[in-house]
């Protein structure tokens, strides 16, 4: 089973967007089993989306298209697909129906425009979106199916997961393939990689890595025969390899699992952020429902402002300047009273371009008060990212996964080193 | 002059790599005037690269190539140029000293493989690299030219600027074209391009609207002759029938503008933030330097934080709970004389899912308070994107957004309303 993708967009050819959706669709099929054997951008062109459709369907078994059918009248695929079915394009009485009803529910009136989505071209499928309005369609010409998808990038995932994967898989014979995502943070990509050499060696798995920064994905695919038997065999394994740094799956992120872990404990946070600027906080309200295990936060950029707001001493500021271990201690004690939180989690560093206080780009520390205790506090050696200025928002962003993770170690009762990965300590470990 | 680009590489048909490349090349040729018709993504095969390219100068004028030209065996982009062109691939005498050198300056032994990295296809030009160690490639071929780019980004893009652009310039009698890009915040497409109907009528001239979560972003194309002096003018009446919404142009994001606004005054800001969680404070210390302009901030999500972090009046609270204007005007004239800085920027509001005290989701309140002016507070009404988990997160930008387009209308002196261009009928559904 051969799939090209073709993205429709001058958006994405003038370069206003970069192509997400081709990334995501590759991965998702090349996990599936499915080959993605070309990928192709072209602008909102008529005769040039035809041509474009029937080039990829000479060479391959079907084609999925994302974007284009939208209501405005640079939105083409539709009409595209019907001129190259030689099909006219038809009303649908269903989803007109429901275009009436989304606009009569917030108030407002139907433009002609909007009509537009409700036309498909005859005889296609209708292909059920149940994260948005408008439905995928499924389009037959004569060198394979076309299956046009919205450009909105999560009603576009929906469909794909729900409707287009399933069907091809079947249409295929494709062989099962069970998948799953684990999620690590604060090791790297190569002490991981050779932790879990032996999974590899396991017939019909495969592991793929996918860093991010402070992070790392393991995506385990296993095949037929029995894939959901290798992958839960698998996946036993690596967590056995990997102790207590896995810490999720699949679309379950650090924020989620730190929420989590507080609301079993009826505990909140309060953080105090310096080089972060208040990233921390963002990412620890990003989900709904984080008012029970959020307190707040202060964001004490100055650095008087650490001894004002956080009673961070003076004396320490003045001796150590504002990036020390000590400092990350005061203040992560200090915003736990103050806010009368549970834990208290702070930050303080260099997140560059230029040294401060003395110490370079990259140094950070990251302190946590639990109830009662003495804070705890790392220091994270960060690796400074190639140059310019992609720097300093990669090592901010470095700093939150590193903050989050001390915490979610911390809740666990978990050291709070063990996880970081210095490549030396982990061969001393092996030895 | 038509260009298309082919990028190769399994990695981005995987989807382990999103296409950057393509996106700059797009954006930076577009500039220059130069149309791409096309962009595909083809895999490290040599047959597949020399259909691809074949293909491509069957419909443009020339052909960019990235990926493929360094030292291993899958790099496969000179050989199939190689082959297109019918000639062999010969050693380049000057290419292989320059590998010689640069091993023998890093003292480490050259492999056999790094020498494919000295071959071309005979004839082909060499493209000064000034970035890097490997040249681009120029192959003439019966249909076009094709210019062969490393795929490492920074290389990429220096042998853009330094040898390809101004040659394809050259070539074509460019500049044909002049393109600047306005932005606005806190303004309606709909309103922007109904404004903006007389400008879109001036010949030589094309609008683009390119919308983000607050903001519309305003591409002005002016075409030969005097691309120049018609992109002036263009330019000129688009700013008079705005006014002010227009806050930067090009790469001016709204941190920046308010950063140069604040250090020009020698003031600071403070923010105290609510449904945002940190995001203001992490918007306005993304740039190196901002500790210049930026005290600090408060992130009083637990209501009762309002009270006592800001001195926001507990009765206030009480009767109205946390979403209100006086309550935005209030923690506004707190975070200012408790940061001692000379702004307070504040926000309160419901990002959803769920109403809050009674509020629908996307109510917003925006205070500012200025050095002894009474506060002023805004409630811009945010449309509630769509449906699924991105609500809450395009909620917050806008929030953002507006949050700082509030500050910088304040520190200009402009009215705190005049841009926000209220259109319930701008909320269409896409697809």
């Amino acid at each position: 089973m051969r799939v090209e993708l073709l993205t429709v967009g001058d958006e994405l050819l003038l370069g206003d967007t970069i192509n997400g959706n081709a990334a995501w669709l590759g991965r998702r099929l090349a996990d599936s089993g499915v080959d993605v054997t070309r990928s192709v951008v072209v602008g909102d062109e008529t005769d040039v989306i035809i041509e474009a459709v029937t080039a990829a369907l000479g060479r391959a078994d079907a084609v999925i298209t994302t974007g284009g059918l939208g209501p405005t009248y640079d939105d083409l695929t539709r009409d595209a697909l019907a001129k190259a079915a030689g099909v006219p394009l038809v009303r649908d009485a269903g989803l007109e129906r429901r275009l009436r009803e989304r606009a009569a529910a917030s108030g407002r009136e139907l433009q002609a425009m909007a009509f537009r989505m409700a036309e498909v071209p005859e005889g296609a499928g209708l292909l059920r979106n149940s994260a948005g309005t408008a439905p995928g369609l499924r389009v037959e010409l004569p060198g394979g199916t076309v299956y046009a998808l919205p450009g909105v990038p999560f009603e576009m995932r929906t469909i794909v997961d729900e409707v287009v994967l399933p069907e091809l898989a079947a249409r295929a014979g494709l062989p099962a393939v069970a998948r799953r995502t684990l999620r690590t943070a604060g090791i790297w990509e190569s002490v991981v990689a050779t932790r879990l050499a032996e999974v590899e060696a396991m017939e019909g798995v495969k592991l793929a890595y996918l860093p991010e920064p402070g992070e790392v994905k393991i995506r385990i695919t296993a095949a037929a025969p029995d894939a959901a038997g290798r992958l839960a065999a698998a996946e036993a394994r690596v967590r056995e390899l990997l102790g207590p740094v896995v810490y999720g799956a699949e679309d379950e992120t650090l924020d989620r699992v730190v929420h989590r872990l507080l609301a079993e404990r009826s505990a909140t946070v309060a953080v105090a952020e310096s080089l972060t600027g208040g990233l921390i906080g963002a990412e620890l309200t990003a989900m709904p429902g984080s008012s029970a295990t959020f307190a707040g936060g202060m964001v004490t950029y100055a650095t008087e402002l650490k001894a004002r707001l956080l009673g961070v001493p003076e004396d320490l500021l003045a001796e150590h300047g504002a990036v020390h271990p000590d400092v990350a201690a005061a203040m992560a004690a200090g915003v736990r009273d103050r806010l009368g939180a549970g834990y208290g989690l702070a930050v303080t560093g260099v997140a560059g371009p230029e040294p401060q206080d003395g110490r370079p780009v990259g140094t950070v520390y990251i302190g946590v008060a639990g109830p009662g205790n003495s804070p705890t506090v790392v220091g994270p050696r960060l690796p400074v990212p190639g140059s310019g200025p992609e720097i300093r928002a990669v090592l901010r962003r470095m700093t939150v996964v590193h903050a989050l993770e001390l915490l979610r170690r911390t809740l666990l009762g978990l050291d709070a080193e063990a996880g970081t990965g210095d490549a030396r300590e982990d061969r001393e470990d092996r030895g």
